[in-house]
């Protein structure tokens, strides 16, 4: 019998949603995407999102734990960016030793605080549960939200021949940036408004797990110019490719809209680089990638 | 510093609510009660839950898994119900060791999907990350659902002299009913319909530790007769009180409404006892309660 991590990842969540039934009529999006979409009212559909940081993986025991609260919550508010909507009321359920010093928490807490207050959001409630003394603390967050219908944008809907964009530079995350995740909310909001995203996702595994996952949804194959990789200062390609937690948006875009955009951006977000690495090909021509980050496999 | 241990639960969780931004104006009832109660239409309120589980504290690592999927949603849904609500969406989120056997993760699952179908419900999304080989699993869930605005039942609205309810036995759930659980859903919407509830909650943690909550939520006391606690065959009231995870129904009614809703309930649902157990007395004349299930500080 296999264990997680023969098998890897993504082919665990597979093997799971296989037990699942089938998603009812009502359902827009399901498992797959950076949040489920379900209806709200005409103009707009929920968002639903979980995810989880757990200590010894996504921080270390000695950390500053407000820094930790705030990537705990900002990890969030990123997937709902990347689908065009606003993360709204969130919910926290921590896993903890009952040794855990009381003032850890509440740092943990008011950064938690902190970072739903700077976007609007709000923690409305929560469940606290002991786990054994050795264990690492797991910080569990679920949230719910909502998008226009109209701004909403998937992963999967990328086509062949859209030109693929980054934002920001990537690599290189552990150096502390892991725990200051900046979500591109305003840049998501302003591509989806004005139509230039015809897919779009948040990188959080590293560009060689997270556009493989797009690629794959899309149903369509992808093509990169690793030179063109717009790296952190002292980082190479292959840490903009690897290391993951960049948080960055990972979009595409009709080919003859590439350059409007590029003018467009420049003009509204002239701090925030922006750069075409390459274009969505045929399945068949596809580059092929591995590497990223796997919570089960094989590390970085 | 104080360990979590030190100060028990109901410590903890305050002091890390002080940390929270006060709630906004839109938001009905935040963290306190069994779910959170957010704005959604005219008519309905929409709820919101998050609740996790343990290898090793609310199950062992040799049980049937599938029953465990089955613990994990019900407990939820029994929440909902508290309310006068339904459960809709869940999200999952897994930390489980790379050394876990897949197979032991699909029956979770399958008990999980088993249980959401059975009561309308739906799994939308999920998330999974690797934790420690040693740790044990942490199987988190979030859930939204919705419950008429006339119906909401909060455990904070319990007046001095109403009487107090609970539905079927209590004590000795490690016998394996714990894994079993069958959430009073059908007998809670009448209750909340039918308007015989003036506060209700789910039992969890033990009438001993649950009690005392809907007492203080409402700023009452309360004195029942130990007595008259309905035992599971071969337990004794200690247990009753203290042995946690009934999930049955908690709650109080008006006294002049008591007689009525006994003779209703015989008919309706012939097959559930139905106790009265004491009454919301004065703060001051309220007995005390000790024991019952504490995440952190004496364990049962």
């Amino acid at each position: 019998m296999k264990s997680l991590r023969d098998m890897g990842e993504n082919k665990v969540v597979q093997r799971l949603l296989a037990q699942l039934a089938p998603p009812p009529p009502d359902l827009f999006t399901g498992p797959g995407d950076d949040c489920a979409v379900v209806p709200f009212s005409a103009s707009q559909w929920q968002l639903l999102k979980t995810d989880a940081i757990v200590e010894g993986v996504h921080f270390l025991s000695d950390e500053n734990f407000e820094r930790v609260g705030w990537k705990a919550i900002a990890r969030v508010i990123s997937d709902f960016a990347a689908m065009g909507g606003n993360a709204r009321w969130f919910l926290v359920t921590l896993a903890v030793s009952p040794d855990t010093n009381i003032n850890q928490l509440e740092s943990l807490y008011r950064g938690m605080s902190r970072c739903v207050l700077h976007f609007g959001a709000h923690i409305v409630g929560g469940e606290t549960t002991s786990i054994a003394a050795a264990s690492g603390m797991v910080i569990s967050i679920a949230a719910t939200g909502f998008v226009k219908k109209s701004h909403l944008t998937l992963r999967s809907t990328a086509r062949c021949g859209d030109e693929i964009f980054v934002t920001g530079r990537l690599g290189g995350s552990l150096a502390g940036r892991h725990l200051e995740i900046r979500p591109r909310v305003k840049e998501a909001h302003w591509l989806c408004k004005l139509g230039y995203a015809s897919a779009m996702m948040d990188l959080s595994d590293g560009l060689a797990k997270d556009l493989p996952r797009m690629a794959q949804a899309s149903k369509t194959g992808f093509w990169i110019d690793l030179s063109a990789l717009p790296c952190h200062p002292g980082c190479t390609s292959e840490q903009a490719l690897r290391d993951g937690e960049d948080y960055e948006l990972l979009f595409t875009t009709p080919a003859e809209s590439g350059d409007s955009l590029i003018k467009r951006w420049q003009r509204h977000f002239p701090e925030t680089p922006l750069t075409c690495i390459g274009r969505m090909v045929d399945k068949k021509k596809s580059m092929s990638m591995n590497g990223g980050w796997d919570h089960f496999a094989c590390g970085k």
